[in-house]
């Protein structure tokens, strides 16, 4: 029983040492730093939208000021062109570490029109946010929507 | 001396142990979201500045299409509304982990005067990325002034 546990885990070890290889051989320094900026950017993207959700749902004070800077840097981000981030070559499966489905690459239209609905969607919850709490919280559909979208069409399962 | 050693490291441990607990004591899961927010932004000018760094040099290859796409996207990073990342009580030496000197608090107006300075830098550049290898290059300085002259007054040492 132990002996075989032993051998699985070294079978276990090599595979995992030959996917490692496979998935990161042709990784280069500027996609690498692609890969790690785009995370960045969701980070940033994914910041803001908790925080307005945070608001909508009353865990956060409401503040005008505060939810509308949230809306803004949000429309910012969603600005962003995505071209010099989600660079060729950097698909879920071609490397490590990124959840991007290759139909990023194969529907680049479609790709940025996600974009593009999160900055209408950022842009509405800017007018909202600096009107009133209900206004910030009839709006927050929209983005989770624009988001929901992305990720459902050009985001691949946890690696 | 293996004793003293020993000593010296418990020493150091608890001394260690003692400055986290001063340093981590009052973060807030807000403030603690903010902090990480603050650096995926910071990562997200230092990926777009190093690519138009990498054409200024001549290692990346130009193209007008790819240089205005990381001078957009330095401009969208700049123009965003400081006041939800750099929330109040997260300086270096309040809490840990963050490179952001208390000046940030105590003279808000010049922090932000360095992110419209980076904003019309990126600007800028979005004109000459355009244009042509030339003015690619002779734009550089300009953000690297602003990055330089806000990590100066506003960024405190290693941790």
């Amino acid at each position: 029983m132990s002996r075989f546990f032993g051998l699985s885990l070294t079978a276990g070890a090599f595979a995992m040492i030959a996917v490692s290889a496979l998935a990161d051989g042709h990784v280069t320094k500027a996609q690498e730093d692609a890969i790690k900026a785009r995370k960045a950017l969701m980070g940033v993207v994914s910041y803001h939208t908790g925080l307005l959700g945070s608001i909508a749902k009353g865990e956060t004070p409401y503040d005008a000021a505060t939810a509308t800077a949230a809306a803004e840097n949000l429309a910012a981000a969603a600005s962003m062109n995505p071209s010099v981030l989600w660079i060729e070559g950097t698909a879920q499966g071609t490397v490590a570490d990124t959840r991007a489905k290759a139909e990023i690459w194969t529907d680049w239209a479609g790709f940025g029109k996600h974009f593009g609905d999160l900055q209408e969607a950022s842009s509405m919850m800017v007018e909202a946010a600096g009107t009133d709490l209900a206004s910030l919280q009839a709006s927050m559909k929209g983005i989770g929507d624009a988001c929901g979208a992305c990720h459902k069409a050009f985001r691949g399962p946890q690696n």
